[in-house]
Formats: structure tokens, C-alpha cells, sequence
């Protein structure tokens, strides 16, 4: 259980509606910068969870505007309340299933797309599941500008063997990759070291976080 | 230091040559299956070492010729005559620079290369000489037959991240990919299980290695 859910969820949220939480409509569609009164690009981290991660890029780079897009609407609920709270104008959520995520944008929409610690679906039959499959990475570069930056984070070694795989399959370009991302030298102000909270427990035993960036387009 | 530099290795090589050995030549050049006095498919390894993987690889598969390529002669020296000793009759090996493989193959001339745990080469501007290197992948390219089959293997991890971003930067296709080999469920006669010497020593510290096999073209 990774979060508490609260029983009036939903009338929070929906305190919340059109400010920091974003209501999954199609009609969205293509008009996603209207909810940021500017012209900034997006950016999506699907599957944002408490949101932490997606949170902590919006106060760096108060120049992007950035979705973080989480299924399960309870778990949106105190991160949406977080970030009124911060009074963060750079950062909204949505609630979908991320199969529909081409029903919700428009063509070169998006700047980059950020999947953090997305579900293994570790059972062979259910790879089309994975975040990460074939069918998931077309849908991604459709709504992705050029060059379709994706960024992947994960502690799961057979998603990231697997991701490795899609990627080359759908001819994506490898742009940059991490084995064992926290026993390296890295720049202390690298976005790569961006904790989710998943992240930090997982750090904590000692297990490595694989990361890449790819060019999807 | 790898090995025991004999003091009358050249002459000891000398009496292999032309069996275990052959020199390596340019005239050689699109005849290698000569040597093997048969139309089988031929398999490179390059910087065979001490050479224990290509000889394993040749027992179990002896429709195969492998041909071990090692710069280092004085190495060559014991590991022919144990070739000789085994009387393997479909392994050779040779002795050249790698960076001047196209100059030994004719185009489509081999099946498949192995390259086993290959010097880092971890300084940035020594990149080129990295044998994983974009300059080298397209001459393996060239001495493949389609689909340009690549097995590497290796401990290094900066080595492995180097590779993967070539292999993508060339457009080849990654087929396969295991990080961490030893910790995973390998069926035991999987080839994948076939170790080089320095692979014992490393997996004995438990170290992870790093294997991945590509389609060049």
C-alpha cells in the first residue's frame, strides 16, 4: 500500500480542479498549455505517484510547464493539496489509464516524458503492459516533438534489459544510459539524481537504479 | 601480466603454423575456410586470450570453425599446442591488430564475432581504440554476413554503457541483453554459461557481468 486513501478524496480533488489537478478530458486535447496561461513547453512524467519527483523538476525549471499523470486518483489527492500548498503554477495533475494517452494529447504536444519506477509486469505474457513495450513507445513518439525525448528510470534489471530491447526494436536512438546510477560520479546538481520516494527506500538497501534517455523520433 | 612470455614461443608457434596457427596474412583474404579443409560457417573471436571460451565454443559445436584472433603472440603459443594436444580440428588462431580486421576478411566473409571482456580503454580520448567502438562496429559490419551477429561480454560496466549507445548509434538491432549474467535463472547449457578465464576470476569476487548480442545489420 503506498499511500493512505483518505475517504472524501474525491470532493478534495475536486477543490482542487482547474488549479493544480487537471481533469482527464479529450477535449484537452492539444489545449494542455491553456491550463498554464503561457507558451512553455510540457513535459509528462507518467506515473508520478506522490508526484515527489515531478515536483521537484517544476522548482528547477520554473520555465517548463510539467503533467504528472497518475491512475490512481486517491494518491493524486494530497499531492495536488502539496502543491497549492507550494504554490507551484509550473506543475498540474491528471488521472488516466496512459494506454488512452493519445486520446488526451495532440501530435508533437510534448517535449519529453519522464517513466520513474514504472510497474515490471514481470509475468511474459503481460509485456504489452510495460510502460515501456513497443506499442507504448509508438503512442509516446506520436505525441513527442522531435527528437521524442524519453528518460527512464527504474530498479527492476529485466524492465530495463526489456526497455533496452523496445528501444533498439523501434529504432530510438540511445542517447545516455546509467547502470548502477548511484555508484557513479555524478554532477550533485544532475536532474538524474532527482529522488522519487520509491527511489529513496529502494537506495537505502543498496540495490542500483538504472537510468536512460533515448531519442524516440 | 596474463601470461608467461616464453623464451621460444615464435619457434614454438612456427611448428603449429599452417595447423592450430595460421599467420596471419592478407592474401588469406576471402580463403579462410581453406584452412578448415571443409564449406563450414565461419566464427571469429577477437582478443581470444588464453583462448579457453573459443575452444569450448568449438567442442560443442563442431559444424562450426572458429578462428581466435589474439595480438598478443607470445599467448598464442601455449594455446595452439593445447589445440594440438585436443586435436580440435575446427579452431584456429591467428594474430593481428583488430583495427585492421577488414584487411584479413573479405566482406560477408564470417557468421558471427565474439569480442570477451575487451580492454576498457576508460580514458574519454582513447574512445576509438574501445574494440565496441562506432569505427570498429562498422567493419565487423562489413565482414558479416546478414544479420551481422555481435556476442560481447564484459565486467566493465562504463564499457557496457559505452557499448549499448554505439550499438544504437549504428542502427543495429539489440537482441538480447543480460545485466548481471550470473544472477539470473540460465538454462546450463545456454553458451551464455561458457566462461573465459578472466570471467572465473571476476565472477569468483562476484562482480556482475555484463552480456549483450546484436544484429549488426
Amino acid at each position: 500500500m503506498r499511500y493512505r486513501k483518505s475517504k472524501n478524496y474525491l470532493e478534495r480533488l475536486q477543490s482542487n480542479t482547474g488549479r493544480s489537478y487537471i481533469e482527464a478530458l479529450t477535449s484537452n486535447k492539444g489545449i494542455w498549455k491553456d491550463f498554464f496561461y503561457n507558451e512553455n513547453e510540457l513535459v509528462l512524467e507518467i506515473g508520478c505517484g506522490k508526484a515527489g519527483f515531478v515536483i521537484e523538476l517544476a522548482k528547477r525549471n520554473p520555465q517548463i510547464n510539467y503533467i504528472g499523470i497518475e491512475k490512481s486518483m486517491p494518491l493524486l489527492t494530497q499531492t495536488s493539496e502539496l502543491i497549492e500548498q507550494l504554490n507551484l503554477k509550473n506543475v498540474k495533475l491528471t488521472s488516466f489509464n496512459a494506454s488512452e494517452i493519445t486520446d488526451y494529447f495532440e501530435d508533437e504536444e510534448i517535449s519529453a516524458i519522464y517513466l520513474n519506477f514504472s510497474d515490471p509486469w514481470p509475468k511474459d505474457r503481460h509485456y504489452k503492459r510495460r510502460l515501456t513495450s513497443e506499442g507504448f513507445l509508438h503512442k509516446y513518439s506520436k505525441i513527442l516533438k522531435f527528437p521524442g525525448k524519453l528518460y527512464f528510470k527504474t530498479d527492476n534489471s529485466a524492465l530495463f534489459e526489456f526497455t533496452l530491447i523496445q528501444i533498439s526494436q523501434v529504432k530510438a536512438l540511445l542517447k545516455d544510459i546509467d547502470i548502477d546510477l548511484h555508484n557513479k560520479r555524478i554532477s550533485e546538481d544532475s536532474e538524474k539524481l532527482i529522488l522519487t520516494e520509491y527511489e529513496k527506500r529502494f537506495i537505502a538497501l543498496g540495490a542500483p537504479i538504472y537510468r536512460l534517455e533515448a531519442d524516440l523520433k
